[in-house]
């Protein structure tokens, strides 16, 4: 009982302090991305190819979650995009004390659209909101179609999920619309969208103009 | 401080109970092996292509972890080996506490080698131990060559390290021999394997060999 206890009062700390950062980011017109997925589901990836794409119509900056090494940050402001790297030195998950920490170095007045690459882990960030609008979680057709009743919790607390690699089905026994299934057996209000690349050219515009009609719908409020 | 202080607390009750599994493991002359890896990484059908081919020499018992469902430990019976299933209902990791429960059910006089399948999770389950002899990292090359250096710990402990779908390598921008240099660089003693499957057939001689080779120098001792 004592380890539920703890559990609840870290539970509630968070809760609170997400809701501090969902309140700055509302006064500041802000639209926030929680990314979550495996190791190797290719979130970084898709971000590096999204980016450019956003950045033509609106002002992101990211910030990269990882358990050691600086290398997705770098990946990332290759694309021109300001990342800040977060180390969890062997954490399992950010948190919303990790994301208050961050947004104090930022101008938040000239940003529209803040996204946040959590630690490679299909359980964990499920369980602490960092005070984000919206929750995406990237699954790639490698990990097999099962995956999304295997790690409910991820899918059920999505708003968006985007399967990747779906030029590799083809070499796989893994059927997509399985995996579809599930996930709108687990959660039949999530938008879900598929990416590939093809002919070397990475496919996400759908993805790409669904974040950007979210980020004008809060504007528009 | 308190955080810190509970999370030691917890580790070290951990560790106390693994002592006790593994001293019971060794007066059963029981070898176990403790198997972690990212969801999709291709766990359980590894298992499921190396169990016969160890079955026919010795006596092996499976339990399996998840988060949910009971799919793994029905796809492993399907094999003729015994499937003990744990449900963690959320949690992101086996501790040493359920192996112990699991174990009270078996005749452990008449079983030479238990593979425990951890919860798909490249980070927590690193730092529990279970009382095994043995921890092994499956790895896909779908996940991405850098995986070594970004989940560091996981990599840090193993023993031996299992790289699959390597039939998939010619369709991704990945370098196995980078792969390979990063798992040698942390962790330079770990027995590094690779698995394909090649012409519908699942390749895993070399690794069948190796653990038939460790449990039978537990035995020998």
């Amino acid at each position: 009982m004592a380890r539920l206890d703890i559990k609840q009062d870290l539970k509630a700390l968070n809760n609170a302090i997400a809701a501090e950062n969902r309140e700055k980011f509302a006064s500041h017109n802000i639209y926030v991305i929680n990314v979550m997925g495996s190791p190797g589901a290719g979130k970084t990836t898709f971000l590096e190819n999204i980016l450019p794409e956003l950045s033509k119509h609106i002002q992101v900056v990211m910030i990269e979650g990882d358990l050691a090494t600086r290398n997705d940050a770098l990946r990332i402001e290759k694309t021109g995009v300001t990342a800040l790297q977060i180390n969890t030195n062997g954490g399992c998950h950010l948190d919303a004390k990790m994301i208050e920490n961050q947004i104090q170095k930022l101008n938040l007045n000239s940003i529209d659209l803040i996204i946040i690459e959590n630690v490679g882990n299909l359980v964990c960030p499920a369980s602490f909101d960092l005070g984000e609008d919206m929750r995406m979680v990237i699954v790639s057709v490698a990990e097999g179609e099962d995956k999304p009743i295997k790690y409910p919790i991820a899918f059920l607390e999505a708003n968006m999920v985007v399967i990747t690699k779906t030029d590799l089905l083809p070499y796989l026994d893994v059927d997509i619309n399985v995996m579809k299934k599930y996930i709108a057996d687990i959660n039949p209000e999530a938008a879900v969208f598929e990416t590939t690349k093809k002919d070397g050219v990475y496919k996400a515009d759908e993805v790409v103009e669904y974040i950007l009609e979210q980020v004008r719908k809060k504007k528009g409020k």
